[in-house]
């Protein structure tokens, strides 16, 4: 079966940047489990941004040296586990060079828009942290070792709501009867966003200027808790997000239902976006590592299997929650992002497809598990979390604490 | 005569940000002659700069305060000076709230290709200055004046050197049989040029998501240390960089000529960028403030008036170094940057020109003038700087200072 073969990674050596999140943790188990040496690098911030806002995951999570340790247990494979903050060149430069990786996947960044809307200081935190984050990580390769992939996390958020088709990255342009294939024109529409665009820029230069191998890969918004790995001991569950802040709509209309909330749709709910199952997030990254980016190559893949809109997702957790017994109603509440809420939306996404991806789809299955996720840690959640909590126009001037940036309804 | 009538700026009170440095300063005296009331703010980093690494301006300039008083002189007029780094909220957001700003003029940032790709460290310190100072830029507009118009000095070079003409920021695109009109793709070659296309990206979005006005000139290379004010006195000269990291091509080869060292040009010539006199610049932002953008527009001007390549500077410095009785000979030398050397390129510059900008064109008599300025300063200058300092391909790993990354060649 597909992407489940034991033993086919043959020691690749992956270092895998923000490995204690919720992409990351799913990827380096899938990862150890097929046979690839792995490192987590990670300076446990996500944590730290739940315990100063007050909020926290639905499924309890272990701390990250309790599930890698127990990871060793279940799987008989060793993770390594750096705990540094890439921003810290001392930090990121000894763990490259003590590591030796192969490959680098990169989702070590703040990847929350409405976190970066905050206030002041939030934009510039998410920005410094991200875009300055990833030239350490550029230099990293190029200076100690110039053959490494860099497989690093975009956004199908990068491209905003152009009216014509999305392409992978690039687009071939006709005007005055010349013609080139340039850089996708991005319309990112938050500071989180704006980010990865600036991220695709530096690597893009750094491709061309000293050759190194990159993958940049867009995704999609991810849902699922479950993948083979992170299910085979509770103290490997991963997170589920479910605020205003880290929570998606999908996730947050799984738990609304659950406990009897009607499910807010911001806005008109025609807000179209790509989306994957974290099923797929993990075997497209191993794909991706697989069939590595030449050199001086910048290679864009859009990592989404469909596309919803919000009211689609509204319509399907309603569908699916009825099954389940729920009354699950909807209301549309005022949209708190500056955004298109009716809009044309196609993006291409054949080429992870042609590296052979076979997507999970949004189903029913899908639904139902999270669903009986919700169901089962119903007590842990906090209704009041969910409620937008930033709004893109209304940031406070100077804020004591990330909370009382807050926006109160 | 167009630019030059006084009092024509009827008190509109305009903040300059980077208001020391080359554009900066021939810009504050330009509007304060004419009746705008200006106010400086600068961190005076760009002196420090050319302590660290040893370099100085050919033209010896004042400090700021004695430049600013000496102004007041000789002008009768006061200027505001504010010493003080735009990184720094907490001084920024002050020095909005009491000068109150109708426009704020942004050229604060460092602005040095080689500077920035000198190793790790300068390329971080590069975007991290330029790309947060920036966003805050625009949050002190947003919260503490959301009226007033931001003026945002970008470059020609975010655009690169595409195979297809190149518009003023936009370009309409049809693609599978629809349309719309997206930012232009931005290909930068250094971590500097980057710095600029990132400012673009986070500035249109806050000119959507808080209807700001906002002008971004992606300005050609500047030339010329002449403007009407700054001749006014000695105290008053502008500064003419000519060391490989802050001198231009122009600059470089005209004070080759002087001394009598052959015109150094990299790789094979072809590179081709767009250039305007410094008594553009002035007039281009004067037009600029005076036709401001509409709330929640991000215009794009492209500011340069002709188009050269080095090849041409060399052959019109040579014929007009040869007037003066000057011997001047050229040779090329190994290109220490990334970049296309012989490419098309056609770009666009009707905006300004269209708003009443009658440009300066490159003859005899500014090259003359430039030559006078390196043959009366010629004890001031050090040959050895204006060799390539620093190779884009080759930045250390580590170095204790800047000096110790420059390249020896
Ligand atoms: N989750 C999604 O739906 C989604 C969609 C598109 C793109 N992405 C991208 O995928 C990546 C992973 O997303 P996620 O949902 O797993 O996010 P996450 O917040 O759960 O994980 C990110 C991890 O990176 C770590 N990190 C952040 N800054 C760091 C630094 N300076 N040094 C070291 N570690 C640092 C955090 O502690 C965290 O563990 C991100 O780059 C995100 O932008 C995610
Ligand atoms: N000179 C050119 O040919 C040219 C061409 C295209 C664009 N530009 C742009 O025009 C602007 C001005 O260029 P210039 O040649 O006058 O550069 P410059 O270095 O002479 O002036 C920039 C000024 O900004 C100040 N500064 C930098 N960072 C600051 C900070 N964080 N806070 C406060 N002040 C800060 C410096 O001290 C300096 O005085 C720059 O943004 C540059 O990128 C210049």
């Amino acid at each position: 079966v597909q992407g489940t073969a034991h033993n086919n990674g043959g020691g690749t050596r992956v270092m895998i940047i923000g490995g204690d999140g919720y992409c990351g943790w799913a990827t380096a188990l899938h990862l150890s489990a097929r046979g690839y040496a792995v490192c987590i690098v990670d300076n446990l911030v996500r944590r730290n941004y739940d315990l100063q806002l007050g909020l926290d995951t639905l499924t309890p999570i272990a701390s990250a040296h309790d599930r890698v340790r127990k990871w060793g247990e279940v799987s008989g494979k060793h993770i390594d586990l750096q705990v540094g903050d890439i921003c810290d060149w001392e930090f990121l430069s000894q763990a490259f060079t003590s590591f030796k990786p192969d490959a680098v996947v990169h989702f070590g960044e703040q990847r929350s828009a409405p976190y970066s809307m905050i206030d002041r200081q939030h934009a510039v935190y998410t920005q410094s942290n991200n875009v300055l984050g990833t030239i350490n990580v550029l230099y990293a390769i190029k200076e100690l070792n110039p053959d490494c992939h860099l497989v690093k996390l975009g956004t199908m958020g990068e491209y905003g709501t152009p009216n014509i088709d999305i392409e992978e990255g690039y687009i071939t342009i006709t005007h005055n009867g010349r013609t080139d294939t340039l850089p996708y024109p991005k319309q990112a529409g938050s500071f989180y966003h704006l980010s990865k665009v600036h991220d695709s820029h530096n690597m893009h230069f750094a491709a061309r200027a000293w050759k190194l191998p990159i993958t940049d890969l867009n995704q999609g918004v991810v849902y699922g808790v479950r993948t083979e790995e992170t299910m085979a001991d509770k103290a490997l569950i991963n997170r589920y997000d479910y605020d205003a802040i880290f929570g998606t709509a999908l996730n947050r209309f799984v738990v609304q239902a659950a406990v009897g909330h009607p499910l807010t749709v911001y806005g008109k709910g025609g807000q179209t976006r790509g989306f994957l199952d974290i099923r797929d997030t993990v075997r497209c990254i191993q794909i991706a590592i697989d069939n590595p980016a030449n050199k001086g190559e910048m290679r864009v893949f859009n990592q989404f299997t469909e596309m919803w809109s919000v009211n689609d997702l509204a319509r399907i957790v309603t569908t699916e929650g009825s099954k389940l017994g729920l009354n699950v109603k909807t209301i549309n509440i005022p949209n708190p992002r500056v955004e298109a809420e009716e809009h044309y939306y196609n993006a291409k996404n054949t080429k992870l497809q042609d590296l052979g991806l076979v997507p999970n789809l949004l189903g029913d299955a899908i639904v139902d598990s999270l669903l009986e996720f919700a169901i089962e840690y119903k007590d842990r959640v906090r209704p009041e979390l969910i409620k937008p909590a930033v709004d893109w126009r209304k940031s406070p001037v100077t804020v004591a604490t990330g909370t009382a940036a807050v926006v109160k309804q």
